[in-house]
């Protein structure tokens, strides 16, 4: 088969609530997930990978759209720092005005397929198949229940247009052993669409599954077979299913041509924990907070032949990346009309480039936190109310760092608590000297608010009225400029020797 | 030149206060150990390895005698569970009666030296060269100080019989600037006896390096050049000299004729942290402590030719099994006329077996814990003391596990805490159904207590008195019996289909 000199296939792998420290090759002891660990060594991994939420319909919205789910809708207004997602109740959904990736992608010829979770709405104006998806194979929400199937009916199943069925009737999941076949039913829908496209048009590839996603599941031959229990074995078979995909690529001679990348949408989902939860390896927190545990992510990049075997990059990367990443992959523009707040990782992938660049980390409306460099600066500290904590919800259980992982919403807008993310990755030690970067973290972001004064500062908590540090659609692209480089360092002295270049790469 | 048919060289690579989750092959965010990755990816990788105990001396007495410190004399009765080490004020040490690695391995031919901290005792008779050693380039003591040099000299270094100098004057340390050149002597020491040693006799090289045991050093090339401080870029020396030993193996052709096997004392001194501590990873607390930060050790084997590349070992080994090995590898067998604690762990390493053993964490003369197979018990849970903490001393920055990680010495002899090590690596979630695992348990240690009775549970804190689950050098060794691990199946249902045999893969 020849190769096609154009632009390659795209096959992107989102997990659902499966952690930083779920894969052997990112230290997790069982080690039990070969084929995403070879994936790694012949590929690239991304130590410094965040989602763009802690929770799944926000942040699968900003992968579709390469926007913050402040700019796409995904937020809700109704309280502050509150995280906003898509259960069947909730009558919203993607609006008409984003344009996603998919539709982007016809322009250039792509086929398009979305297997597994959609999760950006269920009424009829959200299907996927409206927003520029071919195929669907999956569900608009998670698989909760059993439902009652009266006033509550079990959550459908839709091949293309037409439901085919619903969880715990047509597709079965037995909450007691943990049995469900969905993973192999979305492998094989995997392996079919690469099979039919792979000799035609270049296709994408969304691969939504969810089997890490509690109530945890796994398929009879992989139950049981896991030393963490049975989110170890939905683990395991994913791990099987991702390696006999890459081996599908291999065996059509379509590898060289085909851009493969491996994320989660969210951190681990601790409250879940020991039994149904995975494992955000040395970072606080997890699902739900803006911790390190809640949106630093797996990541790994797989496309032999152009980026290079064994390599780790220290990008600051974001799931919007691969929005804009995959338009550039198929020589297309993202759109000018828009704010577009992912990079094209392209130059990081095939050069090696580090690019500055922030991570911002959201709660509803709400600006958290934001990492520039090394250093990541909280704006507001929570993890839950009081009033759940002592009803058990824990979203860091065994973890207390005082002041840090707090039950109220504390505000520290007006002095943040600032952490060096490489010499302290888990948010244990608030640096001393907080005053003096909170200057240069202040200059960078009244930059990035363009203009705005830092005054801007002030907050309210009433309903309706605007956050602060949100960002709306008309501002610009969340880059630091050299001349904010070049400001800081004249704040602060510049690390010697630092392997990488960072905008903030400061000794203190 | 030629390839000896027997005893290959050994070499030991052991590390001061390196946690689990210090070098990027076992997670670690900011990647900056390629030279010891590389030594796992053509070797073999241990997740589960330990030391004998949560400090330095014993650990070190443990790794060479083959024997726990409650054998081998280093621990203390004059306080409960209070860990033993030799400062410059204690003037004990290994005592004559035990036999150390390098006096066995004389009896094939083997050239031994140590390179690096002895810790086994600073007073004349306690010399590494009264104990096997043929060479010493290194310390009896901790690199810290400097003291006064009146009532308290700083901490001499010693060539062979020689005192050459001492730190801080003619070897000097920079408090401030963490500028120290020591690493690089000690590399240096450790080429030239390699070159010297490879065409002659078989050589034991013991490279015991401190400079990631607080106060934390580099030399100036690498001073600033890690993302995580100046502890990273003592661990960035390290890897770096790790990789010119390996490479200087292969030039002298002895690559294929020598054992490499890397491991550390203890558990990241988190006390020390952010600055000065490196990282556990996911796990529970620190150095001085019984959960699994303060004893779970990085792990690496390298024999090329023997060793084949790429593998992971679920074997639970201890730093005591290096001396088992090391003999085995020399074709002697370990002394009768005592009981050996260390495993010979060959058939893991070349032929992948996997062993039933049990993990014992000591704290000085008290039995805190035991593993088996993926459950580990805590018969005792202690951080440090009250007193302690409430001056500011931490085990367990971060981490706050109720009822485990305990500010008083809590005694759970009666019903042990019991953990999953595969589901809850964090030691997070104590098991329910405690006290049938618990039976189980008994079970086991009544047989390892050689038939007594498990009314032997009943404990006494008195000084002086024996502490309960100690062992005396009297006892067998250290295996659970096959006849056990019937037992504990009829007990429980077995996990089916798990991939690895464990006594303990247990369902409840």
């Amino acid at each position: 088969m020849g190769r096609r000199p154009a632009a390659p296939n795209i096959l992107l792998l989102l997990m659902d609530d499966m952690g930083w420290g779920d894969l052997g090759v990112y230290g997790e002891p069982s080690r039990e997930t070969p084929n995403l660990d070879r994936m790694a060594a012949e590929g690239m991994l991304f130590p410094n990978f965040y989602s763009a939420n802690p929770l799944c319909s926000p942040s699968r919205a900003a992968l579709l759209t390469g926007r913050l789910p402040i700019r796409n809708g995904f937020y809700t207004t109704n309280a502050h720092a509150r995280n906003a997602y898509t259960p069947q109740e909730i009558v919203g959904g993607i609006p008409d005005s984003e344009q996603l990736l998919p539709e982007l992608l016809k322009k250039a010829g792509y086929v398009s397929k979305i297997v597994g979770k959609w999760h950006l709405g269920h009424r009829p104006q959200f299907h996927p198949l409206k927003h520029g998806f071919d195929e669907w194979f999956g569900s608009p929400n998670c698989h909760f229940g059993p439902y009652d199937n009266k006033a509550r009916p079990n959550i459908p199943v839709y091949r293309d247009w037409e439901m085919v069925g619903r969880y715990y009737e047509e597709f079965p999941i037995n909450l007691k052993t943990g049995e469900a076949n969905l993973t192999q039913i979305y492998l094989q829908e995997a392996l079919d669409f690469i099979k039919r496209q792979a000799r035609h048009h270049p296709f994408f590839l969304y691969w939504a599954v969810d089997a890490t996603h509690a109530p945890v599941y796994a398929s009879k031959p992989f139950l049981g077979t896991s030393q963490r229990g049975r989110y170890g074995d939905a683990v395991r078979e994913i791990d099987d299913s991702v390696g006999k995909m890459l081996e599908l690529l291999h065996d059509l001679h379509v590898a060289d041509n085909t851009f493969v990348f491996f994320t989660s949408d969210n951190g681990a989902a601790l409250i879940s924990a020991p039994e149904q939860a995975g494992s955000n390896g040395p970072f606080l927190c997890g699902k739900q907070t803006t911790f390190e545990g809640g949106m630093r992510e797996p990541a790994l990049a797989w496309w032999p032949g152009h980026i290079a075997a064994g390599q780790v990059s220290h990008q600051l990367g974001s799931i919007m990346d691969l929005f804009t990443t995959s338009l550039a992959l198929a020589g297309l523009t993202p759109p000018r009309d828009r704010a577009i707040d992912g990079l094209n990782l392209l130059p990081a992938l095939l050069q090696g480039w580090l690019m500055d660049r922030p991570v911002f980390y959201y709660r509803g409306d709400t600006l958290m936190a934001t990492t520039l460099g090394q250093h990541k600066a909280h704006f507001w500290t929570w993890t839950n109310s009081w009033e759940n904590f002592r009803q058990g919800i824990d979203f860091c259980p065994g973890q207390n760092v005082s002041g840090v992982t707090t039950h109220s919403l504390e505000d520290h807008t007006k002095l943040p608590l600032i952490f060096h993310l490489g010499r302290d990755p888990g948010e244990r030690f608030p640096l001393s000297g907080g005053r003096c970067l909170f200057r240069c973290m202040l200059a960078i972001l009244e930059m990035i608010e363009n203009g705005e004064k830092a005054s801007s500062l002030q907050t309210s908590s009433e309903p309706g009225t605007t956050a602060p540090w949100t960002l709306d659609s008309q501002h610009r692209k969340l880059r630091p400029s050299r001349h904010l480089v070049e400001l800081c360092n004249r704040i602060f002295v510049k690390t010697k020797g630092i392997q990488t270049l960072h905008v903030f790469a400061l000794e203190f």
